[in-house]
């Protein structure tokens, strides 16, 4: 069976959340040198990496408020200034990740879904599989989308990861979900990283999960384990970890260990 | 009947094609300034922005010789990064539009075509369609593809624009096909500007047309030309421009008065 991790590297790793525009590209080379590291332990393991929008698109997608919808010219060049943000963040991942020799494919989500009042409507992965099916590795990430009913709204890299980790489940691929980002791991109350998620333990933990700290406007850790947890009661497993630990994303993926939380069925 | 422009902006117009990753921002300010113009002048016609990868992506697709194929690993990151590096340009020259204000959204033509053997097999220009209908302004540009038979190779803009004009045509819209170069348009010899070519006389000038003197992967003037004379048959006028004349673009694009080559059936 064919085997693909998804892999969401979110805007908080990958960018400094609290100031607009700036990328932690210390942390990109790390991220890069790990993604060698799986292609060499497991060559057959297929790779999607979708990155987070962090101080890039988060910045101006609040601006604009995009996600609520696109009604008039300034909602449209907000929309589209959205979409350059999140191009140029994916852009500045993709030259790090090419120059340390992996075939990684910027592909726009833009151009994957469309959605009728923030619902997907319809998704269209084909350039997505026959990317991954010529070899190299498709680099998506949390972008504008064209909408039905209220012109445009934001499609989150958590959400894409999730829709596509359902569509290649369903293509019988053996698929596994790896979420790392500036944070431990889901955590209690307390700082405490809880190690597992169900469905079982999933309505106590529900009621202390809040918004993430920074503009988030996609809706911080809550929804991303309420994401998680449809996508898990497929038999997909999800982790959400650290992905400042060397070592700890590329351990997690080839299944090695790992320091963060799993949200299993 | 609805208006199309489709407006390339060509490579050697927008980059310094001989200096390597080197744009010319005042000519894209220009540029940006002249489709104000014609939005105000014109509000009803729609546009569609193509760019050429002039010093950027001719670069490494030179090097990497993707138009003849991706067959090994290397060729799939020269892929990769010819894609890459014509995202780059365009990304640029979108910064610089969507400052002045005009609602520009970056499109890849990796999600729009299929090829075999370097020949159209697909297209899917939905995501066109829509942005269009939308009342934004797709900006798409010369890209790497995926082709069934060798693997990948490129297409153009000029191609690719070609491809839109017919199809929009197919669509009933009234469609017209601008070409601002950094030259005075189709030249005899002795550098005359050749202000009208048709069937009648193409046989003519055909014989002394070579290749554009800086790299060009995709065939430059004589493939140009080739090419429109085909859009052309099917009733859609194009033409081969100046870009650099401030106020060439917009009032060529307004049907205003051209310095520059039409191309009629």
């Amino acid at each position: 069976m064919m085997e693909l991790a998804l892999i969401k590297l979110g805007g908080s790793l990958i960018t400094d959340k609290d100031k607009p525009y700036t990328p932690r590209l210390e942390i990109m080379q790390q991220l890069a040198w790990e993604v060698q590291q799986i292609r060499k332990q497991n060559p057959h393991l297929k790779l999607i990496i979708g990155n987070g929008a962090g101080s890039f698109a988060h910045q101006s997608a609040k601006k604009h408020n995009t996600i609520e919808g696109v009604f008039n010219d300034a909602d449209k060049l907000g929309f589209c200034l959205v979409h350059q943000d999140a191009l140029e963040l994916n852009l500045l991942l993709a030259k790090v990740f090419l120059k340390t020799g992996l075939p990684v494919v910027s592909l726009p989500p833009l151009m994957m879904v469309v959605t009728q009042n923030q619902q997907l409507l319809k998704t269209d992965f084909a350039y997505i599989e026959n990317t991954l099916a010529s070899g190299m590795i498709p680099l998506v990430f949390g972008d504008v989308v064209l909408d039905q009913a209220i012109g445009g709204t934001i499609v989150s890299s958590d959400t894409l990861l999730g829709e596509l980790a359902k569509y290649f489940h369903r293509q019988e691929l053996q698929v596994r979900l790896i979420n790392a980002g500036n944070y431990p791991g889901v955590c209690k109350q307390n700082g405490q990283v809880i190690s597992h998620i169900t469905p079982v333990n999933y309505g106590q933990i529900k009621t202390f999960l809040g918004q993430s700290e920074s503009i988030d406007v996609t809706g911080g850790m809550a929804k991303k384990v309420a994401e998680f947890l449809t996508v898990a009661s497929l038999g997909i497993d999800c982790w959400i970890i650290d992905g400042n630990i060397p070592g700890n994303l590329s351990r997690t993926v080839l299944g090695q260990s790992c320091l963060g939380t799993l949200i299993s069925s």
